[in-house]
């Protein structure tokens, strides 16, 4: 693990680092916001926010632009923001955005030539938590948020693992991506042809089979430009409301797909974490 | 003037235009972040406070990048970014990112080739308020700020025109331009070799030599790569102790050159500036 960069936010330190991903093979770049960290805190563990980056993201956007640090510095909470893919020029890729670099999707692909490297489920749920579990001041307290892809990663990965982590929200999520276009393609290149192997990478479908009933937050902007035909919210809110799951979505009326509506709303997104990684 | 994009934040309106600019001779971008303009409060008009970046920026690091939003929804003020220089085809530049496009350093050139089009001086004082006070629900209170080349900008357009401006303050300036080497490149290319006709634009010759005080607040990141070489705030503080100019400049233990820098302290500057441009 290499410390490429480290500038100070807020008190505390906004860092990107380079590793050797076992699980996807190649090298990969993330990013880390450490609160203050005073000589009297050394002792101090913090509880982890992942964050999931959508299509096109490397670690930084959400780093640059979502104005996160100032909330996680005033509640104590370190954030974890992954690649939203395996890269390099040993990577399978594809000129359009929405496959290959850039978009892997969270998920472990079984097809060629994708299956080498594209295991982000796997990195982002395993690898990385050890990876930082092993080297930063942080307990095992996690919660996982997202946008867009990252978004269904956060849900997907959330619904999944339950033990795993306090609590999951996403931002404007690819709610039902085996109904929608950037979905299905996805799901069709990584998995193959068979829609039954896609389920398990759906929000929608896994929000209606969850024993165990994590608090979700999600977060969706009425002028966003996918809404209709790529995220679909009210899908995975008719699921929640035909088992009773008790998910709070919030539509925000005016708001686009962008990061300056992550910004306006990431402190709320922060306190709802904070109510369970900081729970006594 | 045409809107090229307007995105909600904050409650209220992130917005991007093109302008034909009379003064640089060359169109132009800007941007303006406008606080929530609720039916109720068509007609209430609110003060305003000018950005000016830094080398090799637009309008856009600072909108993405600053977290600025947040604060003026909050306190009520219209933000307005600028572009760095004049641009275009037709407008002189140099391959380096120190002198011409994206390096206009705020002044009136006098010199060949670029006094065609380098007014940024002009523009920024006269041109620019001119078409925000006659486009948008703004009065006619005015305060000033920016960053690196922008902080240079703030302190020189804002200690020259005290009668314009409620306060000034500036993050990382450019302070005693004539001393360091990006002031003497760029002073040199555009205002010839008579230093003379330098003093005008640097803020610490400025500064001793202002009859009408505003307030000024100066954040300085102790860790800025640029600090000793090309900003130095120490002249400008041994300035203000030879005239008793009651500046506030302030030094930050780690912080850098970056907009994380900004982002920690641009809350603490909006409400610098709030205390002046709401007064009764």
């Amino acid at each position: 693990m290499k410390l490429l960069s480290s500038t100070k936010s807020f008190d505390g330190l906004q860092q990107q680092f380079r590793h050797d991903s076992e699980v996807l093979n190649c090298p990969m770049h993330f990013s880390v916001y450490l609160p203050q960290l005073a000589e009297e805190k050394r002792e101090h563990r913090f509880p982890v926010l992942y964050w999931l980056s959508g299509l096109t993201c490397t670690d930084e956007n959400f780093s640059q632009k979502a104005g996160a640090q100032r909330m996680a510095a005033e509640l104590g909470i370190v954030l974890v923001i992954p690649d939203t893919s395996p890269r390099g020029d040993g990577v399978a890729d594809e000129p359009e955005y929405d496959l290959g670099q850039g978009a892997g999707f969270y998920l472990n692909a079984t097809q060629e030539p994708w299956k080498q490297h594209y295991r982000m489920y796997d990195y982002v749920l395993q690898e990385l938590p050890q990876l930082i579990e092993a080297n930063f001041p942080v307990n095992q307290r996690r919660a996982i948020c997202g946008h867009s892809m990252g978004g269904h990663g956060a849900l997907v990965i959330g619904l999944r693992n339950p033990e795993r982590f306090t609590s999951i929200s996403a931002f404007s999520p690819i709610a039902n991506p085996m109904a929608c276009p950037w979905g299905e393609k996805a799901f069709g290149a990584y998995l193959g042809a068979d829609r039954s192997t896609w389920e398990e990478y759906d929000a929608t479908v896994l929000l209606g089979r969850a024993m165990e009933r994590l608090p979700i937050l999600v977060s969706q902007g009425e002028e966003d430009q996918f809404l209709e035909e790529q995220l679909k919210p009210h899908a995975l809110q008719a699921a929640a409301e035909a088992c009773g799951y008790p998910l709070k979505i919030e539509h925000h009326a005016g708001y686009d797909h962008s990061y300056y509506f992550i910004a306006s709303f990431i402190e709320q997104h922060l306190r709802f974490h904070a109510d369970y990684l900081l729970a006594h």
